[in-house]
Formats: C-alpha cells, sequence, structure tokens
C-alpha cells in the first residue's frame, strides 16, 4: 500500500521539519524509517520501499526539483536528448537506496517482507518526455506516433536503467519488487502493446533469475486485461476500476491478483467500509488473493478508517483460511 | 469535434480580444460565429454548439470563474448545499444559449446538422463536489460512498436541469443532442452502474419524445462498455482507448459508434496520419460510423495536419459507401 505514510502523524512531523522531501528520498535512516511506519502503525503484512518514481531519473541526466511533484529542468523530447541519457550504475549513482534497503531489512519483523519499487518503462519516459506530471500525457503520446524509433530508444534505456536499479535492491535485500506504471492508462491497447508491455516483459525476464516475486502494477488499464496475463510478473496489482470476477476469468489460474478497493471507500463512515469490504472479500473467497487498495491511499483518509479496513481484512483471512 | 475551435487563427484571434472567454460563451453572436469557424474552416460534416459544461450550474445557484478552467466558488457537498440548488429554466437563465442556438441554425448550410451540448449528470455532479476540475474527482467519489442520498439527490437535480437544457437546445433548433461523460472514467463498472447510467438513461428517455439522436459520450469507460448498450442513445462516441473491434461485438448492431482516432496522432507526420487513420477506417468498413476523434482536439496541433485527417476520412467515406 504505497504513500501509506502520508496519512501517519510521525510521516508528518518528519516531513514538516524538512524543507525539501528530497531529503527524505535520499537519507538512508530516513527513508527506512518511513518505510517501517506503516508495518508498526498500521500492521499492514509487507512493507515498500519508500522512494520516488524519479529517483533513477536524476543520475541519468535528467535533473528535477520537487514543487510539489517532480519537474524536470530538460524535458526529453529529441532523439539527441535521448542519446545523451546515461546508464545507470545503481551502487555509485543512488547508494544512499541501497542503503535504505539494508536498513529496512535490518529492522522488519522476519515474516513480514520488504517489497522493491521501480517506476515502469513507459510511466518513466511519460514523464520525461513531458517534464513532469500530466494529465494526459499528450506530448508522449504524439512522440510514440510521430517518432516510434526515439521511443523504443528512450524505452530501452529506460529498461536497462530499471533493471539494474531493481537488481541492486534486491541484492541489497529487497525480497520482491513492484513495477509501478502509473501513467499506462493514457494508452490505447494497440499502444500498451507496443510502448508498455514488451518493457515489461523485459525488466521481468531480467529478474527472473533472481528468483523474488515480481508485482506488476497499472493504473486505469482495464482495456488490456488480456495483455496483463503476458507481462511475466507473478502478481498484477489492479486498480479499483477493473472488475475482480472479469479479472479472474480473463487472467486464468497462473496469477495472484492483489487490489482492488477503491481508496475513496476510506472516506466513508465505518459500517459502509466494513459491508463493501467483506463483499469485495466474498469474491476472492477461495482464490490466492493479496487484498489492497486499488490506488494509493488519500494522504487525509482518517487513520482509523485505515486501521478498520487492514484488521477487517486480516479477520476474515483467518476465517477464510 | 469538440473544441476545434482552438486550433482556428480566427477562433484565437477573437479569443484574444475579450478578456474572459465569459463573453465568448455569453454573447450569441460570437458563440454563433465560433461554432460555425469549424464548418467553414475545416468542412466536417456536423456542427457542435460552443458553450461549457459548467454553462447551467451558474444560475442553479453555483457561480464559478475561469482560472483558466472553471472554479466553483462554493463547491456542493452537504445535504444542504444540494437542496439550495435551483431548478434552471433555460429560456429565462440561458437565453444567449438558445439564442445562440438560432443564430447557427441560420448560419448552417442546410446539409450540416447543429448537435446540442450538455455535460452528463455524472460529471457535473462531480465538477460541483470537486469546486473545478480534478485529476481523480476523488471528493465526488469519497460523497458516492459515504453519502448516497446525497449524491443521488444532487445527481437527480442535475439531470432535471439537463433535460431542460436540452429540450430547449432543441426547441430552439439542434438537430441532435451529444451528452458528456468526461469524468465518469473515475468510476468503478459498480458505481458507474449506479451514479452514472442511471441518470444518462432518464436524459435520454425524457428527449426521446423529440425525436432527435442522441449522442452520449464517455471518457475512459471501457470497462464499463456493456452497460454502454444501456443508455438509451443512438450514438456512442468512443475514446481512442477503446478497441472498435470488441465494441462491434460488445454492443451489437443496433447502435452507431464514433469515433476514436488518438487526437495525439495528429501531431505526427502527414504519411503517419493517413496510414492510422486508414488502418482505423478499415476496421469498420462497412458498417454505420461516424469517424472522429476519440476526445477533443488538442489546442496546437498544425491546422493542415486537421484538414488532412477530414479530407482522408471523406475521401474513405467516398470510396466505400
Amino acid at each position: 500500500m504505497r504513500q501509506a505514510g502520508r496519512i501517519l502523524p510521525p510521516y508528518r512531523q518528519l516531513r514538516a521539519k524538512h524543507d525539501s522531501i528530497l531529503t527524505l528520498f535520499q537519507t538512508p535512516e530516513l527513508a527506512a524509517q518511513i518505510t517501517l511506519m506503516p508495518v508498526e502503525l498500521l500492521e499492514v503484512d509487507a512493507a515498500i520501499l519508500f522512494t520516488d518514481l524519479v529517483t533513477p531519473l536524476g543520475p541519468m541526466g535528467c535533473p528535477y526539483e520537487y514543487d510539489p511533484g517532480p519537474i524536470f529542468a530538460r524535458p526529453v523530447r529529441t532523439r539527441q536528448d535521448v542519446e545523451r541519457l546515461r546508464p545507470l550504475d545503481p551502487e555509485s549513482d543512488l547508494p544512499f537506496v541501497l542503503e535504505a534497503v539494508r536498513l529496512v531489512r535490518r529492522g522488519l519483523p522476519a515474516q513480514v517482507p520488504l517489497i522493491g519499487y521501480g517506476g515502469a518503462p513507459f510511466t518513466l519516459a511519460a514523464w520525461l518526455v513531458e517534464g513532469g506530471t500530466s494529465k494526459d500525457f499528450s506530448r508522449c503520446r504524439a512522440l510514440l506516433y510521430s517518432d516510434p524509433q526515439t521511443a523504443h530508444l528512450l524505452l530501452d534505456k529506460l529498461t536497462e536503467a530499471l533493471i539494474a536499479f531493481l537488481q541492486a535492491q534486491i541484492r541489497a535485500g529487497a525480497q520482491a519488487v513492484q513495477l509501478f506504471d502509473t501513467s499506462a492508462g493514457v494508452l490505447s491497447r494497440e499502444a500498451f502493446a507496443q510502448f508498455a508491455l514488451p518493457y515489461v516483459q523485459r525488466v521481468c525476464a531480467a529478474l527472473a533469475p533472481l528468483g523474488v516475486p515480481r508485482l506488476y502494477f497499472a493504473l486505469g488499464v482495464p482495456h488490456c486485461l488480456a495483455l496483463l496475463a503476458q507481462t511475466g510478473a507473478e502478481v498484477l496489482s489492479l486498480d479499483w476500476r477493473t472488475d475482480l470476477a472479469e479479472a479472474h476469468r480473463c487472467l486464468g489460474q497462473g496469477l495472484v491478483l492483489q487490489g482492488n478497493l477503491d481508496p475513496c471507500l476510506l472516506y466513508s463512515p465505518p459500517d459502509a467500509i466494513v459491508r463493501q469490504l467483506r463483499r469485495l472479500l466474498e469474491t476472492v473467497r477461495g482464490r490466492p488473493h493479496i487484498f489492497n487498495l486499488g490506488h494509493g491511499l488519500l494522504p487525509d483518509v482518517p487513520f482509523a478508517n485505515v486501521r478498520l479496513f487492514i484488521d477487517t481484512v486480516h479477520r476474515f483471512s483467518q476465517e477464510s483460511p
């Protein structure tokens, strides 16, 4: 459950003490402390590394500042821009991330795994081309149509960097990895098949020898459901718009699904949360399923409602093993 | 093809002459002139009324200003807020829209129909609850879960207003109407079935006796495809993420589809535009289909590329009648 930090009072205190969120990402002790918070305060079943989508992009030659999200000084839009990108060497470029991984592993209870974190290649490309976030990433979509060769070269370089980044996280102690494709939902199915899927497949294949579960989350891609079976990931995380019953039919038995409660449900009165939650839980009864939200936690949901959500899921799991 | 205006030099000149875009919406002569521009300069086959999603909301008691999109001074979030909403009387509240409709009809060639325009009830509600646009309309989604009665009351009032607004446009001369559900894509399928679909059905049913075609466009709802057959609209406009072949299979023979080229394709070199376009045109050969983009035109696409798109579609239609 990414971004669990923002609802936690100790995270907010830490954030208020530091002018820039970069300090939190780049100081191993702070990043580790934040990664551990949801485990301690919410008793979630796994920790996910506190870092950002854009973390590997700075050392590749794409500096950014937060205002409030990351803004790139020089968007990547031409063949030349892409050719200038440097390969990533995680050990020398991002030692603070790997140190955070090691610290988290030392601090985690033995039964709680640490999930490593990376933005998927298409989403990284979308941010770089746009120069930051965007409602529809139209500049990036324009590049795919107008200069597919350059787009593929960019995706190729980002894929190599991501593989190195995730391999390093695993070597430092991450026991699973999740790829976040939060911008993939702007793509048509055909564009997803051309510009997102093959690169996710390459990442998953490259990580296979390391023997850790690979999780893939894409936002807003119910129109690509059939393609999701081909990523090579063991776990598919679905957003709240994907019908779980249909996902089970479409994706077959080989995959574990994760998700997918609408995070906005957590604004409701407690009885409504429990009622809706149990309805969704019933639809996955008897199947292997990682229960979770269908997107990141919203920063202002009541802490008590998040606890209620987690406790209800735990109770259900005990009732129906 | 909504927002065709922004790529047209005469529209930009007109926009630059007036401090507020409100003047363009509220002056019948200007709104009519802008509505006619794409017909004159691009030779599209139909005109769509130049007005805004939020136009009917001001007189209902929800004033807004543009900065740059509409921002509501007082978002609608409580039962009391909803109860305070006034019913819409288009003839006295929005005479400038109806006068624009009459002027457009006088200026249009006989073979070019005028399509009336309205935001669909859920999308209007989403804007009102949020107080403006939003990436994910999480406040509105929260209201649906936490206080569904209030959400339904709001949707009920907006539906009545929309029916009156579209009836008035038709009486003034609109020969078809299109509902825009541009925020529906944030809903799960179940939420779409509860909070969007029934109100679209009510609008379509109320307009049936007037005998004009009803078009419905929802953005980002490929996960609701099967439900779209139930709106009561004669034409479904699909965004670029919906696979046309699957839509034909899923929606059967009774409906005419409209769409759905990715607007970003129009940033490409001419040969790429024609190639992609003809591929998509081949998938609809032999079926009744209204060829169009899968969303509004982006404001900075080259004018020549839009003409190329339209001319290519016209040429194809003549080849395969």
